[in-house]
């Protein structure tokens, strides 16, 4: 049993997919809550009761701890848990106390021996550094280890995940990712964001995952490492990336830390808990701050596993509606270092434009200067590019009045019949367009919040001018739809 | 017992409040749910288990169908509800039906009777007009009725609450406001935004809540009619409107439509129900489809209260925290017209800045050039301006690091030591100011992701120039705090 990935739906570089892994499914984007093998805040019941279909746990903890009963009873029945179990190596425990005593092959063969579902080849992670020797030698150490996993054992019911180090090294990325495909892995792993994202460092966040999907097939899933944050949940699906782990909803919990989709919140400074879940709904944060630490924590985990679970649905919800680039904008408006980060997603448009579709029944919303960005514009201007056709004789140009179709336009009929003219329309943001797209997306779907580009009218005549026309009569269209001749109109006013 | 509003904590003109009223206490800002007098789809006690302190309802509708029984029972134990009572008069089912049938002596008379503890006076409302005399006839009239009633009535058990009418009519709104307030009325309610909400025309929303609240006393509650949609509450509450009542959540509920905190879908068109709430956290729009029509209206209008009840908390929370601008900010992310609505409330900032605490232990957040008029930038300018002196000799202008305090700059202390010149520092956002100010809030603690103005340091030299410095040394602070004059390294690196 293969791992399968099918993509149901797409918008930038996100999708709606089905992970089939150890003959179980599981919907993506998904995120993993990581549990430890010993004790859990939330039981592994309530996890599933949430809905989550996939649990990541840590293989080398158990290896250390509950190995025999590992061994006899297999992973899913040791910890209670009937869904798709994906473990790590232990490789992050390097990151954290500074190595690991087990082989690669150890503990390739401990991962398959428990039936893990999903297995991440024992790894070095590259962390936050700003040596590429350091990053090289890290990045090269995960790559053989995975090289040399997926030669001895293949892929069996366990499926072998390769995680990609380098840092922020764009071509480490590129050249960890070529070799783990070249090895064959069926799915990757990114590695390493963590000390990225606790540093706010989310630009450098959006470069390292473009540099990872850049360098495998579109048709791969694509794990993210420990990407446990709220704000960044909608970021890193739009970018492309399918599945999450994190440890986040109990660290946090245990440091009194209260996720918001807004932001991370203190308890012991808040008064209001702004939430409606079941460990928010009727009790305060006075109430919480007198609990016992365990039962408080367990609360607070609660919470925070319910925001992430929400944050999660809302990413397929927006993906399946065409809105995620509208998500990801709001999430990166709630802290500067994101709205960085969703400048330099929005610089990549030609890329993210793979899975947005070129149709939509709703309307397309330009709030910023981010988003003459937007795929959808960006089409529309290439489309139009297309459409515009030498031209001779009088262009009518119609300014204003942007949401009343053409055909409810009074006025310049007479002109029309009489001189039959091109008629072109100045649209606030896509500029001048043939009146004949005016029913085609995204024209009149179009709603803008930017003011009229000054100096619009001007380069829509010169633009007119250049295509053969001889002359551009402007007239604007009022309220109503009343059109009027903008020469004649400025003669009367003098 | 007289009304009483007691101001606990400010931001914006948003403020945590206590409004006594019938001798019972509301917390601020608060919505209302709307409830009908003869069938409800959330019943008064379940409202009052998610924590709303107070309901409105229709005194016209009570009249009209349950008059005798309400007379007998008085409005709380008639429905149900122990909390404050708001009556509407019925001046919105004119807006609706054309007419109502009852004078402003009875309605009042009949609304004090059945014991409300807020009551609104008769009223017309202006609704969305673009006619002058049509606004001004519909506030006359509800200004004579006000009048008339506080006149005859004054403040009893029942405390009147004075509807200002005007439309989009600044001087109609002010003199409405004005006049209600000469009245004697406590607590005034600003009428007919719901068709301005729901063409959303949102940037027209703020200028009607801003004409208002410049007319009334900052020390007088003010209501906002018909207010319940999710994307509008912060901002109303940003604006000074303290309580507010609607209908929307079962109204919307009824059309299939669910509240997010970033716009309204529609259940048909939904694959996931991205929210953690009881309505939600177990089921799918699908099952939620195929339930009764009057059992899935039930679940959704239950959904949609919870996300109003939250949001209310969002506000309040964020007052406390002196964040509500950045909510705002996010809310108003979501759509066009709303971001077109922030830009007008962020060109009020001197207005605004009256409840907007003149420091904070937290960072201070720049995402947009909206940001550059928030009451902290500005004030911190004025406060810059007072703090420059007359300078001679040569001043060192440090730039770059904005992270580093100034204690930790390394590299021009000798020349610090040796001439002693004043030092100034360059702020990417602020400008620049003397270093002495670099703990002061908000200097170090601007979280910015503008990048530094073009022609920032030259700006910066000349306005030093201007204050009678010869010559402006300029040194660039690096990694680490090391500072590198400006000139020597250009020089080298020729």
């Amino acid at each position: 049993m293969p791992l399968s990935f099918e993509v149901r739906d797409t918008d930038l570089l996100g999708r709606i997919g089905t992970l089939t892994v150890g003959g179980k499914k599981v919907e993506t984007p998904c995120l993993l809550p990581v549990i430890h093998p010993v004790r859990q805040s939330i039981t592994t019941a309530e996890l599933k009761k949430m809905g989550f279909q996939a649990l990541m746990t840590n293989s080398y903890i158990i290896y250390r701890r509950r190995k025999e009963e590992a061994l006899q009873k297999k992973i899913h029945s040791l910890l209670g848990f009937d869904g798709v179990f994906m473990t790590d190596s232990g490789g992050y425990q390097v990151l954290e106390y500074g190595s690991v005593e087990i082989s690669y092959d150890e503990s390739a063969r401990f991962q398959s021996s428990i039936g893990s579902d999903l297995a991440v080849t024992l790894d070095r992670p590259t962390g936050y550094t700003t040596s590429e020797a350091r990053a090289k030698e890290t990045m090269m150490y995960s790559l053989r280890n995975a090289e040399a996993t997926m030669k001895e054992f293949g892929e069996s019911i366990t499926s072998w995940v390769g995680p990609i180090q380098g840092g922020l090294f764009d071509p480490l990325l590129k050249k960890s990712a070529v070799g783990l495909v070249a090895a064959g892995f069926k799915m990757l792993a990114l590695g390493s964001p963590v000390q990225v994202m606790d540093s706010y460092r989310f630009a450098e966040l959006v470069g390292m995952i473009l540099a990872a999907r850049r360098s495998i097939p579109y048709s791969m899933p694509l794990h993210l490492f420990g990407a446990g944050h709220p704000l960044t949940m909608a970021l890193s699906v739009a970018l492309g990336c399918d599945t999450f782990d994190s440890a986040s909803y109990v660290l946090f919990a245990k440091n009194d830390r209260y996720m918001t989709e807004n932001g991370i919140l203190r308890l012991g400074e808040m008064t209001y808990l702004p939430c409606s879940c079941v460990a928010c709904v009727s009790t305060t944060p006075k109430e919480l701050g007198e609990m016992p630490r365990d039962e408080r924590t367990r609360a607070l985990a609660l919470h925070n596993l319910h925001v992430l679970r929400a944050e999660m649905l809302a990413c397929r919800e927006a993906i399946t509606e065409g809105r995620l680039w509208d998500l990801v904008q709001v999430r990166c408006s709630s802290h500067p270092r994101l709205t960085e980060a969703f400048s330099v997603m929005a610089g990549e448009a030609e890329l993210l434009s793979v899975g947005t579709r070129h149709f939509r029944d709703k309307g397309l919303m330009v709030r910023s200067a981010h988003d003459l960005g937007r795929p959808e514009v960006l089409r529309s201007a290439a489309r139009l590019d297309a459409s515009f056709r030498r031209g001779s004789g009088t262009a009518l140009l119609l300014v204003g009045g942007d949401q009343i179709p053409i055909g409810e336009v009074k006025g310049p009929a007479a002109a029309l019949g009489r001189r039959n003219p091109d008629v072109f329309r100045l649209h606030p943001v896509l500029g001048v367009y043939p009146a004949e797209l005016d029913y085609v997306y995204p024209f009149t779907q179009t709603v803008a919040a930017l003011h009229p580009q000054p100096g619009g009218t001007e380069a829509a005549k010169k633009r007119l001018r250049r295509l053969g026309y001889k002359k551009v009569e402007v007239w604007e269209v009022g309220k109503g739809g009343r059109a009027q001749r903008a020469e004649s109109r400025s003669r009367r006013s003098r």
